[in-house]
């Protein structure tokens, strides 16, 4: 993977992905330089090169003089998330996204659950967003904090989580209004894709469609902050039992 | 105001924002064509151009064949939003936004507000995000069914706010768990900007701080998420009173 870009770059820095060295503009060479302070403190190598070696090897066009080569994002298993949270004496909380495309959103629901105590996430393989470098820097340093699965077949993580008590509810419009729910033993929700929301095949996998009220005439929010407001609920109900 | 592509256009036009005309590429004449569909529907005049005409207008570089030439948002007084409040006869429900600066946040917000029923916004007229095409796509519609109020002094809105017996609450870091409160009566949120939060000046206005729990290393969730978490918690409230 490779990270462009001064703001990606800190944050990745910061967030403890994996680098394997930083390419930067020679033209920065004896400069006071807060991603070369940066890189140095925590021990990353760094080489400076010609400009035109970066804007070759760059695919946003947006490098900024700096294009660190990074190790790829390490996925756990989804027994890594149960174990996380047998460790904090929790009942599981985790968060299943059905083919969400946009990494913005996915490093927006990564900050949301880390901010809300879900213990980990849970992904397809195919046809959905991956971590990469804009769900990196999106996440704002949430991703090191943060276990995330991903799995040939989200049926098969359910049942996994079935034989662990876990209750699976997913959330789509016309379900049951969570906050009429007690929602106070081992958790998953269920966050569909922007476009088309959950799957109808997963829909049956699941116990149940839990839904926020829509009070006005746009029937649903944006994908990321519906995450955002449902951990944060199923957060207020556990903080209140 | 121009709008440029499909989406944005299909969007713009759903939101019954006035469109004075709407550019098509001359290719397209003849064709069977949703936008050209959707603007005969809806009486909005359509001209057919040259592909240069329309590349030499774009802005974005993206306008996909289509062009609006549109009517800039129709901001409203802060007067507006407490008279719609009236009009349903609920207590108001508003949401300032503090030096927003990410129109893809603000889009979200408006969408989350209209889902939460919220009365109205009040941006700042200077150094803040404005409504443009971004905001209108962003928002999925939800702008046409909201009030948004600019206003060249937050710290004014906020007396005329309080005159009407409104409680107003910044919501950052450290303050005081929403959960613990009851907010029943009318009340507005001031959300701060992505990068700086709430102005020190503006919180001396407010009736207190409000936060989120954070169970997490990472202290703050994405603008337009906590202002989705902070509204939908608002609401919970109303509807359990």
């Amino acid at each position: 993977m490779f990270i462009e870009g001064k703001n990606a770059l800190r944050q990745a820095i910061e967030s403890k992905i994996t680098i394997n060295k930083i390419f930067v503009d020679k033209n920065f060479q004896g400069r006071k330089d807060e991603i070369i302070n940066l890189a140095s403190q925590h021990k990353i190598k760094f080489e400076f090169v010609p400009k035109v070696f970066l804007d070759k090897k760059s695919k946003t066009g947006h490098h900024q003089g700096y294009i660190a080569d990074a190790v790829d994002f390490e996925y756990c298993q989804v027994e890594d998330i149960l174990n996380k949270a047998k460790q904090h004496g929790e009942q599981p909380f985790i968060v299943m996204l059905d083919g969400l495309e946009d990494p913005h959103n996915f490093g927006a629901i990564i900050r949301s659950c880390e901010c809300a105590g879900v213990h980990g996430l849970i992904i397809p393989k195919n046809r959905a967003v991956q971590v990469n470098e804009t769900v990196i820097r999106t996440s704002t340093g949430a991703i090191s904090n943060m276990l995330i699965a991903k799995v040939t077949n989200l049926k098969d993580a359910i049942n996994t989580l079935k034989e662990n008590n876990i209750w699976i509810y997913a959330c789509e419009a016309g379900g049951e209004v969570i906050y009429n729910k007690k929602i106070n033993q081992g958790v998953a929700i269920i966050i569909g894709s922007e476009g088309f929301g959950i799957k109808k095949s997963l829909l049956s996998y699941t116990d149940g469609v839990i839904s926020l009220p829509m009070m006005g005439k746009v029937n649903s929010l944006n994908a990321s902050v519906a995450c955002g407001v449902m951990v944060f609920e199923i957060l207020r109900q556990r903080l209140e039992s």
